[in-house]
């Protein structure tokens, strides 16, 4: 079989080491930067290095459109242009509807399959490619009525194939899931620094901003470049998200200035419910546990800690430092699956002589 | 010296510990649950357990009310009512306003300065004192215009003697900062959550919720009975703040259904200066930059990894684990403060066979 790549950055160049590693497949990638496409080479990435769009995807049955989203329409259209009657065309950006809108109209819209594969977010570029990058990783395919199903089919399959886990999804409702999840968090996190930086930048008592504050604001302001288009190609959706949440805080604020203590108690337990439920569905170990530690924070600390669960087979989920202001004392929460792992986790770190905490999911 | 400590849980606990290490202070205890109060004798808190509020703050220098925000006001007045001339009260509490005003019409106003310290709020009760949990510790007092000048200096150097760094701030401008730093987080958290289940809960397709969601909702519903008391005490503050944040998204919201994708990208670019701007503010140690780690996700990786950094002497200022669906690999980052820091746990981390990005603060 034979595979090409159009753009082998991270994602491009991790698809053509898994396929060439686990299928077997030839890959041909096609890169604007011959300085990237040569790195993809030496790193195994791609087999052959393609001259044009044309020759990388001649003869092959699957084609992989592996580039940022504002040139995916295009890129997309080339491809299908170039290629034969028998070959699927594939995508892998972050928002699906307004490419499936762009391309609806091509006489050979029936071969193209969007796709989305949730992995390969934190770092960049051909040189970090992974062949199992995607292993277990959630991959979205978008087909429309319009699909032909032996080609979702054969996508699909090599999708599985390498470890994905593919899931047919309307690309509309792609888009606002993702807004809800994943865009709409980047936006309050833009809003609550530029907020916070409006009102406490006098230069003279700049507080310590404590950990709160960071978890919420870590993503703010995030590659403005990638995040620009992002937020440009999914601006209905994510503007849909804004709008409800302005709704929601305009029903905090009143709670707020109206309400007693009962009614915002009752306000943070059904958050509480809320955060729950998202978390639980995204984890088949059983429920997430918080491990709450009070710890000396010194150099060393948090590898004896790690150290002893992972000695001891607990996985950690997520952990969160948040030092005090001396640098001396500091907090620890680690997060575990599952009722029995945490418990383990609980006496394990007892054993340390660190005073801990085990709060249900919070 | 005698102190009285009225309320023994984390904060009084540790407090008294500290000044009868540190000072060698006599500490007279108080508790409605006289387990509790049986217990802060076992752990060293206190010296002696008083049978009443009257008999601990007797002959007490200072008083300290370190009891729920709700009951402050009454316990305030108490310890004012039943303490001599000389004495100095003050409180542990995390608003500041409402107390101010509570306690301005008493007729010992004179003798209570409010207090804050920012310390010890992942772990409660007196079981989890510690003698340093304020060793470096902001501590906030707000003296007012008719503060006694002689007791805002007794209890300013009690507390820079135990280690702690307090400083004088207007009751009204501390709540409004907080407000900013830390009650609005915990509102956007909470309505995200709620926002995302409302949407998701579809039952058949709830997605695995992301890092970037997970880190903007770990304080949603954070422990609703405490929570709720901090909304009510600084209720104005935070409806305020939320007030402005419905502003700025409104305006988001105009952005993403008119703007293109410049407008957008100097939108984020924006937020990346803002988020900068907060977070050098609160690091002596140099501006944080983070190191991006590609990671197989197995017990042990991250013990690795924090153990070498932890042996060089690197201090990691915070930390997120963010395994992908799939459970094997996954994205960590780092934070350290100082470039050269940052150079050095970057070499050791890649020296360990790990790809790693380093970006500035992101």
């Amino acid at each position: 079989m034979k595979l090409a790549v159009l753009g082998v950055g991270l994602v491009g160049g991790s698809l053509g080491l898994a396929v060439r590693d686990k299928l077997g497949a030839e890959v041909a990638g096609y890169d604007p930067d011959p300085t990237t496409l040569d790195r993809a080479l030496q790193v195994g990435a791609v087999d052959v290095e393609a001259s044009s769009i044309a020759d990388a995807v001649s003869g092959a049955e699957v084609v992989v459109c592996a580039a940022p989203v504002n040139s995916l329409p295009d890129l997309v259209a080339a491809a299908l242009d170039a290629s034969g009657p028998e070959t699927v065309v594939t995508d892998v950006g972050s928002t699906k509807l307004g490419l499936a809108e762009a391309i609806a109209g091509h006489e050979s819209a029936s071969r193209f399959i969007g796709g989305h594969p949730l992995a390969g977010a934190e770092t960049s570029g051909v040189s970090n490619s992974r062949a199992d990058l995607f292993e277990g990783a959630r991959w979205f395919l978008t087909p429309t009525a319009s699909s032909e199903g032996v080609l979702f089919d054969r996508l699909h399959n090599l999708l599985a194939d390498i470890g994905a886990r593919p899931q047919a999804i309307d690309p509309a409702e792609h888009d606002r899931m993702m807004a809800t999840i994943s865009h709409l968090p980047h936006v309050l996190a833009n809003s609550l620094a530029s907020r916070a930086a409006e009102t406490l930048s006098d230069g003279e008592r700049r507080p310590e901003v404590g950990r709160s504050f960071r978890d919420s604001t870590r993503v703010a302001g995030a590659n403005p470049a990638i995040w620009g288009e992002i937020f440009k190609a999914n601006s209905g959706a994510v503007a849909d998200e804004v709008d409800a949440v302005v709704a929601r805080l305009q029903e905090v604020s009143k709670l707020l200035r109206e309400g007693d203590a009962e009614t915002l108690r009752a306000y943070q337990e059904d958050a509480y419910r809320d955060r729950q439920l998202l978390l639980e569905s995204g984890h088949a170990g059983g429920r997430l546990l918080e491990l709450r530690l009070a710890v000396e924070n010194r150099p060393g600390v948090v590898a004896e800690i790690a150290l002893a669960l992972g000695r001891a087979g607990v996985n950690i989920e997520d952990m969160s430092l948040a030092p005090s202001d001396d640098q001396r004392t500091g907090a620890i929460s680690i997060w575990v699956a599952g009722d029995q792992e945490a418990g383990r986790a609980a006496a394990i770190v007892a054993e340390l002589g660190h005073s801990v905490t085990t709060v249900a999911g919070a």
